[in-house]
């Protein structure tokens, strides 16, 4: 089975410096999302330097990784909903309107992180998502994006 | 007048680590919050892998930037309201149990953001802060956090 291409790697040179999920951005987290049937997976490992009190990573990073996973899940979902692939014309785009975050426990370090997101609805420009950050088997945190297409002339114009 | 001292430069050093607001992180964000009034004022300026698209800031540092701004004054107003100093005994903690932001216009890059919180609502462990983002004049994010008090024993042992 070939390994599949993750939702960034499709990004335009103009999105890839995003700091949470361009390929290009040297100092940033470079997340990778890919579907795992209806939920989109990210895994991620936190580094060294992204702890809140020792042990425990940063609420920041957590978010971070959720808004940007979320964001990719929005924009693969509406090219998976228009039956086309993620490198066909014309671009798709989304940014956040809104990102909601819940802590529930404690996140630890020296873990792998996996972010499983899904689709909860979509009316018109708008998607929202829901996400689930694990480490290990316990569910640590907990979020939701609204995610906003933008017009295809945005999108052109970020190509 | 002499120059406030930040709420974070109180923080115990084991809170000093944080990505967000720790003195001691030399890759962290090392924001700095001070009273203005009844406001708690952060001034930050994006450095430049702080990008989404290019010119426009990230939203994850703009949610990390309001999550550790309000949690600072989330601290600082408890001990305000128990009528003493930031480096009195015992230690007061707070950590997040939840953020909401509302992105509500592209933030630019290239100039200093300045964030305004305030305590909404204060019910036992709980602190609602209220906290707007503006780059310049313009208001380009608004954000909630749901801040809770850690006991005496938790902060005492990350003192």
């Amino acid at each position: 089975m070939n390994t599949p291409k993750p939702f960034q790697d499709y990004y335009s040179p103009q999105h890839s410096i995003c700091f949470g999920c361009g390929s290009d951005n040297p100092s940033g987290l470079r997340i990778k999302s890919i579907w795992e049937g209806e939920e989109a997976v990210c895994r991620f490992l936190p580094q060294p330097e992204h702890t809140a009190f020792p042990g425990i990573v940063y609420g920041g990073l957590i978010a971070s990784l959720i808004d940007c996973h979320c964001i990719a899940t929005a924009i693969a979902a509406a090219y998976r909903a228009e039956g086309r692939e993620m490198d066909s014309q014309p671009p798709i785009m989304c940014v956040t309107a809104n990102l909601n975050v819940s802590y529930l426990r404690p996140t630890p370090m020296d873990t792998e992180l996996v972010l499983r997101a899904r689709i909860k609805q979509t009316q018109g420009r708008k998607t929202v998502v829901a996400c689930s950050l694990f480490a290990g088997e316990e569910e640590t945190a907990r979020g939701e994006v609204i995610a906003v297409r933008m017009s295809v002339a945005f999108a052109e114009s970020h190509k």
